[in-house]
């Protein structure tokens, strides 16, 4: 493998934060991100907007929440965490069509670019009693 | 593809921070570094020393300013922005030597390594009437 | 080379911070750590606790300090350095069984994983006389 194929492959298999967030603008619909991080749900309450929850324990057990008819966006923690790259690889395996969101969360954040707390969205739905 | 092959790929494809500051010191003249960002230019005015700055959204069309005779190193924001990698690509694929550096100005920042303000050089230029 | 590839080798190259943190405690006999980083002692004296230290620059002589029967595991600084990735290539190419640590130290201690001071340990060993 020569420095080409090395550019090549990682350009398939991963997303910029910058260019994720211009992909979506244009196709809204075209993309599933998911939330693969692992660990108590307390320390990753702040997730990226519009992201599914699907830790990757717990993902082949919910393979059918995953629709097969858009392209899957993984992320995890950091440049550094493999969660992602484990879901992205049990994923291509089967089929579907995935991209690493590169940097994760820090580098989405890091970008100042939109985000949800899921722990407010539940304290709502608590008060609001729906 | 095996471990042995992705080291040896990383390698080819891509140079740290440190290594491209001893290379370039050796061999002030090797080397041709390219500053790919795209975006505003007044968020991207603090440059690694000596780049050139040829955004990657224009490289297409100055590519007669990239010498074919130097080893090309690109870089972009950090580790996680792809920007470089797409003009690493792009150029490899025109039968240029490119190597990315890694973290982008990011990483290069982090050691203290030198940088220029174009900002300051424009400035300058402007006050001096050159 | 196709993402499922990329991801494969990727996986197969590497291990994250918390998947060493948790391999090591189900079999802490199994893993060789080494500390690759080169450069002055006095800036690299917290190290990964547990590491051994074998700068990239002494490893070609000091290779019979690596056990062949242990998985061995390298980092340097960060996610962009290279140092890693060559002690990597080097060990692979003489039969080692290695993995890099995504991240390096500065991954390692942003997770508050244990760490040792090499400086304190060499005072407290005068201090002490032994």
């Amino acid at each position: 493998m020569n420095a080409l194929d090395f550019f090549e492959a990682r350009l398939q298999a991963t997303v910029s934060p910058m260019d994720y967030l211009n992909m979506k603008k244009m196709n809204p619909d075209k993309y599933f991100l998911i939330d693969v991080r692992n660990g108590p749900e307390h320390v990753r309450n702040i997730i990226i907007q519009g992201a599914n929850i699907l830790p990757e324990q717990e993902i082949q057990n919910r393979l059918q929440e995953i629709p097969k008819d858009k392209e899957i966006i993984v992320y995890c923690w950091d440049v550094w965490c493999n969660t992602a790259a484990k879901v992205a690889k049990l994923l291509l395996e089967r089929g579907y069509i995935v991209k690493e969101l590169t940097g994760g969360i820090a580098a989405w954040r890091e970008m100042n670019f939109p985000t949800s707390d899921t722990a407010q969205q539940e304290a709502f739905s608590i008060d609001c009693g729906c």
